[in-house]
């Protein structure tokens, strides 16, 4: 339905505990918007906040849809080449230092059992 | 890198204003956890609460990607048949009342212009 739609983490953690949302992520939100909607592309690319998608220590993570495409450690400045590169030339940007997405899988999946684990603590499972 | 990734509108608003989170999102979000969880699937799916994506008054709104496929008005009773046939059979679920695809993406499209229009009186763009 749309060409692309950008999460960007905005979770928030208590005081000296990492995350997106202690590392700029409203900014990188504010960057994507602002990018987005300068090009004119507000009707085909949907820019959205995501609570915590693990690799807090990480931030800010975004995450591109459809191509499933995870970038870490985001600043505002570089904003601008993502969505030039990935969102309008279509090209996801590689030349970063992103973890390898084996790394990568692992920590998101390590996120999750993690809460599998409070759930199954809390009696939810 | 991941199978799927299920994003849950958890966003609230004031009072009388209609929102996901108004209208039951964190027992939407729960219950995917605990299917995923419950199927065993934590490394493959991914499940995420994010902020508003449009719609207010049709939430609790899902939006499951690669297949970019929307669900509103999302029940938690009806979680375990949207895992068991679009996570699981790989059949989005089709057999719902969601608004026809061209209505969704422009009630979308009208939520990211009211944005746009708000950074705009705001000086940042």
């Amino acid at each position: 339905m749309f060409k692309n739609h950008i999460f960007i983490c905005s979770e928030t953690k208590p005081p000296m505990v990492p995350s997106c949302g202690g590392t700029g992520s409203a900014e990188v939100l504010d960057a994507f918007r602002k990018e987005i909607f300068n090009s004119g592309l507000e009707k085909e690319v949907v820019v959205t906040s995501s609570g915590c998608i693990g690799m807090c220590s990480r931030g800010a993570n975004v995450v591109i849809y459809p191509e499933g495409k995870w970038y870490t450690v985001v600043k505002p400045e570089e904003v601008q080449k993502i969505v030039k590169e990935h969102i309008i030339d279509g090209k996801p940007v590689e030349d970063r230092n992103d973890p390898p997405s084996d790394v990568l899988k692992n920590e998101v999946s390590m996120f999750q059992e993690r809460i599998k684990m409070m759930m199954q603590d809390a009696g939810k499972l």
